[in-house]
């Protein structure tokens, strides 16, 4: 008998001896992190409120109760119970019963309400009519993405219940070294921005964490070839964790499965779609300018297959010795500071991700509180003597005077910008300021994907600030319902209709002018003095972006008919509003380590160029005593 | 057509278009490091005096020049030529023709008169019969190991050549990588002394230094089993490099064959041979112990069918990326610090091995003078803040006393010492000071594998001091072949004999008392008060040897006929003499690095417990301002 086999079958016989006599117990078995335990009586456990909490801190697992198929109601029978269990408010749009899992997931617009006060709610479901209810939110605004997701998760059901299994039993397995030691490798995103990666290994475990691309240099990609981080191929990791969707940390991600990686990716449930719509996207601008992608959307779907969404705060096995906690980093939808707890006390790891320190409109500041960290992994894009940047406040008061500026002239406001974080953000500047009167009310439309990721934020309200998640729980208040806002789904035609109408506001993407429909507008509205250009995000070396924003006037452009590049001359104001990163600046770093709770010992800056990991290095050293350290790619620090 | 054939053809026309007319060139191609030169025309070769060195200076290669068999004259013909060209006083014991290659191998008790003045005689053997010959040394001591390994070698020679020429070609392979990068991980002997193991590495190579095992804590293995030290395999690595023989550096280097690799070790002849000797005698003691061990006797066979052995100062291609030489270290015979030159002038590397930086009776002092060097990875055996030795007058001089007070006594002096280096270290020390009649003549009996070990030291006196290089070129100033040394191969009936009669010296195996001989020498001398235990060597924590310099007096034995354990009471006077470490103290290693030619960045001290590798790197920090580090195993440092 295996020790996994073992490990089960003492388990039941602890988790028998802790139930009611009147409770039975068929079958336990781990799906991923969590223990599953099979009854005959789900009924009869639903009935014993806190049984399940009890048994999970008794046993230190996280338990998932399921009935046995056998005892359950026809789904038939079991929809008009469950029906009238829910209060109608509640907006259910779907239920999808699993007879071989016993789930009957309920998809409602207020999931709240199927939850009930601690539960109630989902436990008289149970009750009624045995099967174990798992509650999804309506997208408030539709979104393709999250239906896509979850019909081929629903598709890929049977096979994805194999991967959860034999991750179970992976992460579960009799620990083989009796050896201890806690390294990191380095494989991108040291002494540069871009291709975050990074290997966390002990004796028993290797874990990627992110797995990105360099934007603006597509060929330079992690150091997935060396040994150190996939060793005698891509099975030997045993979890890849992604920190957040952006791609210069997720876009190789996918790759990993065409390479032979069979297992988990852990991550928050939006940065998952965030993740498939992003990588899809990559895929598609890489055809468009003729680059063959280094994977096809295949292995997108394999991504997101193997993906075990956490939520904030859970306290998750990943392996026999490494636990995993996402907390959140402020930085975009979904964004996780990465904790690993990794032996029995032994040592403990973060990893910043990409963070912002202070409230954002969207997001709360990132959590730097933790039970313990000895080594702090810390993103250091602004982490330069002189990266201080303009605060919210200033920003905002400066986007509102180029907007009354504009609208005074009778011309439009077009912003590139990037489809997730920076756009949600705008909208909700823009929508505050209409509403309070700031500015005048006119049309904001939405072009690129920045309505599909909208749509994706009102999905998950839990992940964003706390008094915005409220405003959305109420569809009156939603800011991102605005009547303002509108979706350009209507292509050339709908553009010239705007470009011709009055003053506008236009987000559109790319969020550097490197392609994607900002080009378009630029074509109907470069040569209108009344108009702006208004960048409110990094423009990176090399873009068109940052050309205009040094002073271009002349502008090749592809003409949208026939192909041929033509030059366009900008006579469009150009304004550069700053303030509004997702980044948090070199105060914003230095901020999140002084009040880090507790301080760690030492330090590792990457994920910003040479002088900006070695200011921040030194800094933090001089300034708080700790041991810090700007890396190199391809190195490896040893910790215990 | 390959790169490496196309190479062999471009070097093919330019070596022709090099050479006079009369000259052809029947083929061109390369073995391990070497070019070698088929031509019809070996005696016209022959003939123009420096065409070769012309040629391998144009040409940045080493070149070797063979026969066409078909010119070449029948080996019994030759061999009278030959014998009539050396003359008598070379003392040719062997004449080897190998039809294959045009090579006829001349042993000789004097090589220097088979080659002549800068290489006359043998060119003019080539000019009499176009064989080329090449010059072994007779033992002036007869050597099992030698006699082994060259018998060995003679019958491997053609599965030789097939290696050597896949060897060659894998070091002309053309470059692949565009990237640059130089990376040093360290395996083992960090924060700790033994199990010597590093992988140096670029986008192209990857190099092991050393495979040795730790003394004392066999279990203990260098991190052969971590992705980054061989790859996907063994056959990932292009080379192993060897800085000396002794175990804690080279245990595990046939284990290597046994996971699959298939590449060359570089190391010094003499290191070849003491190699095999102690990794026999490895498994040998493993056997005895009952403990298996992790490789049979083929193996080590292995390890010598893929040794390349260099001489000091020979700067070597090993990689398309990477010239390796090797210089002496001091430590032992054989002992090598091993410079890389990386890349065009990218970066240089150099490991010391182990050094001792003063010279010592057997060898000159390590060489610390190299075109270039920007990192050292140094030995801190003795690096810690006390750890200054007697110098090596005043411990003469001890060990002249306690042998005097002996005799005087009527005791005999018992010197447990390690068979390679220190054991003839103290066959100088006892020569000279009988034949200065510092201390009275009598005789020196050697137990053990120490006259093997001395044996392979008088093969090759190249390798030792130069006054004692002299000295044993004369077969009557040998100090190895004084009078009083005498090699027990009676066994306990010639022990029982050396015990009986009067005062007398006798060095045996093991250094530490860890089994061998030199417990059979207890329990004949143990209990007599008037001889003298002398230590002259370390002895690590945890063997006998250290119980009984910590005052132990009752030991326990195994009785050699029925095996049965007892106790010996210890009555023998116990000294320790110090002062004769083939190790630098840490003045020794102080000024290696402060008269260092020129002064290396970085310093990477190794191989010493974690207070002395601490101790070195903050004082040579402080002292040199250099960039100095005490690694933990398994860290990788990049340093481009």
């Amino acid at each position: 008998m295996s020790s996994v086999d073992q490990q089960l079958d003492e388990l039941r016989t602890e988790i028998k001896s802790e139930l009611p006599s009147d409770i039975s117990v068929s079958e336990v078995k781990y799906e991923g992190p969590e223990l599953v335990v099979y009854t005959r009586d789900p009924k009869e456990f639903a009935q014993q409120g806190d049984l399940i909490r009890q048994l999970a801190s008794k046993l230190r697992k996280r338990i998932t109760v399921r009935p046995d198929p056998d005892v359950l109601a026809e789904p038939r029978d079991a929809r008009e119970q469950i029906l009238s269990v829910i209060p109608d408010d509640a907006g259910v749009s779907d239920l999808d019963f699993h007879k071989d899992t016993g789930e009957v997931v309920i998809e409602a617009e207020k999931p709240g309400m199927v939850i009930g006060r601690h539960g109630s709610t989902l436990r008289e479901i149970t009750k009624e009519v045995g099967w174990t209810p798992e509650v999804v939110r309506t997208p408030p605004i539709e979104s393709s993405t999250v239906s896509n997701v979850r019909n081929f998760l629903k598709q890929e059901r049977d096979e994805r219940r194999d991967v959860l299994e034999r991750v179970g039993r992976q992460i579960h397995r009799e620990e083989m070294s009796d050896e201890e030691y806690v390294r990191i490798t380095t494989l991108g995103c040291c002494r540069e921005v871009g291709r975050a990666a990074f290997v966390l290994s002990t004796p028993e475990t290797r874990i990627l964490i992110d797995c990105g691309d360099k934007p603006g240099a597509e060929g330079e990609v992690p150091y997935l070839q060396v040994p150190e981080a996939l060793g005698a191929g891509a099975s030997n990791l045993d979890a890849v964790v992604l920190t957040h969707a952006h791609l210069d940390h997720s876009a190789l991600l996918p790759l990993l499965f065409k390479y032979g990686y069979d297992g988990p990716i852990y991550t928050t449930e939006p940065t998952r779609d965030l993740m498939g719509l992003l990588q899809l996207d990559y895929l598609d601008v890489a055809a468009k300018e003729g680059r063959t992608p280094p994977y096809d959307s295949e292995m997108v779907r394999e991504a997101i297959k193997h993906t075990i969404p956490l939520e904030y705060g859970d306290v998750t096995d990943i392996a026999p010795d490494v636990k995993l906690t996402l907390h959140n980093a402020g930085h975009i939808l979904g964004s996780a500071v990465s904790h690993f707890h990794i032996g029995d006390g032994l040592y403990n790891v973060a990893f910043s991700g990409d963070i912002h320190y202070d409230d954002t409109r969207l997001f709360n500041g990132a959590v730097n509180d933790f039970p313990r960290v000895e080594t702090l992994v810390l993103e250091s894009t602004y982490g330069g003597r002189n990266d201080y940047q303009t605060d919210q406040d200033d920003a905002e008061q400066n986007l509102k005077r180029v907007i009354k500026e504009t609208y005074e002239k009778g011309g439009k406001v077009l912003i590139p910008a990037f489809a997730v974080g920076r756009s949600q953000e705008m909208m909700l500047v823009l929508e505050e300021a209409m509403r309070s009167g700031d500015i005048p009310e006119m049309p904001v439309h939405l072009d690129g994907m920045i309505w599909e990721a909208t749509a994706i934020h009102t999905t998950y309200p839990e992940y964003l600030r706390d008094e915005l998640r409220d405003r959305i729980f109420h569809d009156d208040e939603n800011p991102f319902l605005a009547d303002q806002f509108n979706h350009i789904d209507g292509g050339e035609e709908e553009r010239q209709q705007v470009a011709d109408d009055g003053p506008c506001i236009i987000l559109s993407t790319s969020g550097m002018v490197t392609g994607g429909p900002i080009m378009s507008w630029l074509r109907h509205l470069g040569s209108d003095a009344d108009s702006t250009l208004t960048f409110v995000g990094y423009q990176a070396q090399g873009t068109l972006g940052r050309r205009i924003q040094n002073g271009w006037d002349e502008i090749p452009i592809d003409d949208d008919d026939t192909g041929r590049q033509s030059t366009l001359s900008l006579n469009m104001d150009v304004e550069t509003v700053e303030g509004f990163s997702g980044h948090a600046d070199r105060q914003g770093l230095e901020n999140f380590v002084k009040t880090m709770n507790p301080r760690p010992e030492k330090v590792l800056c990457v994920h910003g160029d040479e002088s900006s990991t070695q200011d921040l290095s030194s800094a933090l050293y001089h300034d708080y005593n700790m041991r810090t350290f700007a890396p190199k790619n391809l190195e490896t620090f040893r910790f215990v």
